[in-house]
């Protein structure tokens, strides 16, 4: 994240979630910004060296789809690692050119994923209204510019870019949600670890024997280690075969953290290292007695004074 | 699923995988199907009584948004549950008019979920195409027959719906790919055990204490009920709460799954119950010894004796 | 324990701790005191009906061999059960004819047991004096008494039998042990569970396979059913094989404990319930969230609501 | 144990399971044997470094207290290590001089430990006999050379070394028991791993909370090292507070053993570590996939160029 020159893609167009994310996870570095049309296209951009980052959805995601973001981390490309994350308050608005009334709205162009959160509102207020499905919010709201349609449902930002007015402000169904970004670059060294971190991680199960998960999540409890988000996911070899991913607390650095990365390492057929990076939705509980880098470290002398020795007190 | 008078709904239009599914659940009972816009107004209808059944996508969805289906069974409107479930084989399509070759292919119109699926082929095939965002695959099948765009990305069964030529056969970037579809119903009890069944469960946690979801799993594990799906989900009242989506193996008339549940709800906020059926995916493992219906019939028994004699031999 | 024509055996003769600890077991129902030579004997006047409880050391023994009572329990007699129990506090009293000076001290009498609790004292204030082992502790006193040794280590009231001077009072030479006492009666329901009670069984694993100890823990552990004592012992039929005799917090007659051990039941080769009785040595910790009588038979009342309507709510 | 100059001490006299034991203990190093009064007499030699080891029996004991050992061990004298082990079957006689007839025998001299083994047998076949505590099984067949009673109950060999009749051979209740003894040294660096060794740990709980237990076994646990023996323990300090002695499988220089015993250094108010040696009763299941040295030390490597590098491929 050092260069002025950085420069990191985004799912395009300019006024979407995806761009606001990328320009919050560049303010540090001062990276510039590219937008792309697909994410698999600037997760290429990344691949390939055209760009130093690239900023996509995790969690709840609204502008692009989550499962392909794991699938693009996990999946047989060459290895990518989450480098930082951010959380974007979920707002759409309804928009429309200025002059337009709520009842005058026939056509509601939006994104498939923006549409699943603002479905009950749209059933309630707009119940005869058509919804066109277009590629991205962004371009939702330029259609409505446009003419194409009468309203878009959008972030803010959209209706900014394209001076629309704010028919309807926060008229998702479930009021709260938030968005999980990260950002996305070729493996390196992680960041220096911060007391609140978080890291990634895919593990694929040796065999699918009962109990195998609980084994895997044995690791992290012994070590006092919280995870903070878990998925099966269908591996793609072949249908009942699982893998998890897996987010937990702390930093690869910390001795808690990598011994359990590494009993992991043992036990699982594979286990696929996504990045450490600093956590921005809340503060990491203390660690537990027992688990600290200074316990683990005193332990490891103990034991080694005893196999020289013998002697334990 | 008695009545040939059962009437499903399914998300519409006719030509899609949603369709195959409700035709493949529907099977049985001889249920009518009646296409709906959206997944929210054909769960409605089965909330309102409407219909008897909804069929809509549950994992690693093509046709419509995965976790709008765990949301809608966990939220906060009338409770359902699912009565059945089916898995269909993912195979998109290249489709064309008559006559059209792979080089006349300008633009083509499909579903993001689709879309999503065939990023590679399309960036590799057919890297100066135009992709347009449509509502439905079937939808874009329709448009190409309609003239409106050269080529859709569709189910094999939209290109026999309307009559289109196959310019690409399974074109999805991962083959072998499925869709688990379930079929909705209002509460009910649970069909009969049939040796081979599923169990859908929704757990919230007391408190987000560290070794809170290694609980959860050990009361699976010590009764040797093995989980095929599990996801961590944020709750809505607070992020950085949790719940947990749980699949595991067996029915909830046996023993081993019933005492399991029980004591989830003892320990866990709240467990919302979700179903119990057949399971279409495969054949669960034989039941691990302790663990059969006779075995904690027998040990209620003994438990019974030493209370009223003392007696356990 | 209800009738004033009860008779309880202990190993004789009248002054040792198995006297004391006979006469505070019988204080409630005011049972008669028969001593008996031998432990064996003691047992098998309870099995053959000659006497309505027996009294045994359990732990830490004193005055007998401990693993002994264990074996009697666990072995192949006619089974038998804890009825109750209390705890004496070992004091050994340096005891001689009055007169008697320490430097006149030349032999000492005492019982195996009662040498090995005070052997630095001996070592340290009577280095030359030569120790005799005698059948009990109140024999030695006696024989003291007689003039056939110079001194004995026995409990104070041996000394006050046979009026004998204290020399040097507690000379244990870890000071503070207890010895805990056990009635013994043929099997019976339970005395009615007091709120802080003890459970006494013996487990024979299925096999001894790696964590088959960790798995009985567990059903204890996700109970919230702590042990206050296990001990690993070789089963008599093969080297290697193991049992362990365990004593848990909680009476049979409550839900988490019955539950537990009807779990065990059905996991190991054979579970012997040994009794469950008022408890002499402490308070249990309250019940933790979840495991309560209350919480277990509503979570059997909302699973069978969920079992006839499919309504978890 | 590599000198000929070498001097064990064991619990005298000569014609005891513990002289048997240590003669089969000082068979690889040639050492001497000294016999000593008591087993605080031989443990003090070997602390004050007249001897070179001490031999005692630990387990399923006979000739001494297996509790006084094990306290010993763990006490607060200076620390020593278990350096080997021997079993030895407990293999008990009835001796009486030559032309002595069972019914001819009143008096029997013999050891509580002993007399505890053989009751059964007595009760049946001796039952108006007296039975004379003494000192050794061997000063008791001693006696009966002497002619001061009838018969002993002994060791075969201290029949030999007295030279008499032997009236029953093998009478023991339980037939078929052996006896563990071990080698005390002072504390050194353990032999070399053979592939079947044992460790021996006294682990002392940081505080009495529930599952604490469970937290150990599940260390253990987790790296594949069964135990082989466990019996929690009083701490002399307070009553209701536990340690636990425990014989795992495996040496403290294989890397889960080691690990797992400094995990239970960092989770445990203390441990004591009490030697590796050979295992001389069975042989250790092969090590589970993923416990071996290689697999361990191989995680290792991986997780430093995660560190370094970020990456886990």
């Amino acid at each position: 994240m050092e260069s002025g020159n950085a420069c990191y893609a985004f799912l395009g167009p300019e006024g979407t979630f995806s761009h606001a994310a990328a320009r919050a996870l560049a303010a540090d570095s001062g990276a510039a910004l590219v937008g792309y049309a697909t994410v698999t296209q600037a997760i290429d951009a990344l691949r390939h060296g055209q760009v130093d980052g690239t900023v996509v959805p995790l969690e709840n995601s609204v502008e692009g789809a989550v499962p392909a973001t794991l699938d693009e981390l996990a999946g047989n490309g060459s290895p990518l690692i989450i480098a930082a994350e951010t959380f974007l308050p979920v707002v759409f608005d309804l928009l429309a050119r200025p002059g337009t009334s709520l009842a005058d709205v026939k056509t509601i162009a939006t994104h498939p994923h923006a549409e699943a959160q603002v479905r009950r509102y749209l059933l309630t207020e707009l119940p005869d209204a058509t919804v066109a499905m277009v590629g991205s919010t962004a371009g939702g709201a330029k259609s409505v510019s446009e003419g194409e349609y009468d309203a878009a449902v959008a972030p803010t930002v959209a209706g900014e870019l394209y001076a629309l007015a704010t028919l309807a402000h926060d008229i998702a169904d479930n009021t709260g949600a938030v968005t999980r970004f990260v950002l996305l670059t070729r493996p390196a060294a992680p960041p220096k670890a911060t007391g609140n971190d978080r890291t990634t991680l895919v593990t694929y199960l040796k065999e699918d024997h009962a109990g195998a998960l609980l084994e895997i999540l044995t690791e992290f409890g012994t070590r006092g280690v919280n995870l903070t988000r878990i998925e099966s996911r269908p591996t793609k070899e072949r249908i009942g075969q699982y893998c998890f991913s897996i987010d937990c607390e702390g930093h690869i650095d910390e001795a808690r953290v990598g011994d359990a990365v590494a009993a992991l390492h043992r036990i699982c057929a594979d286990v696929r290292y996504l990045g450490s990076y600093a956590r921005r939705d809340g503060q990491q509980a203390p660690v537990v007695g027992g688990r600290t880098d200074s316990e683990f470290s005193e332990a490891a002398s103990w034991l080694a004074r005893i196999r020289a020795s013998g002697v334990s007190g």
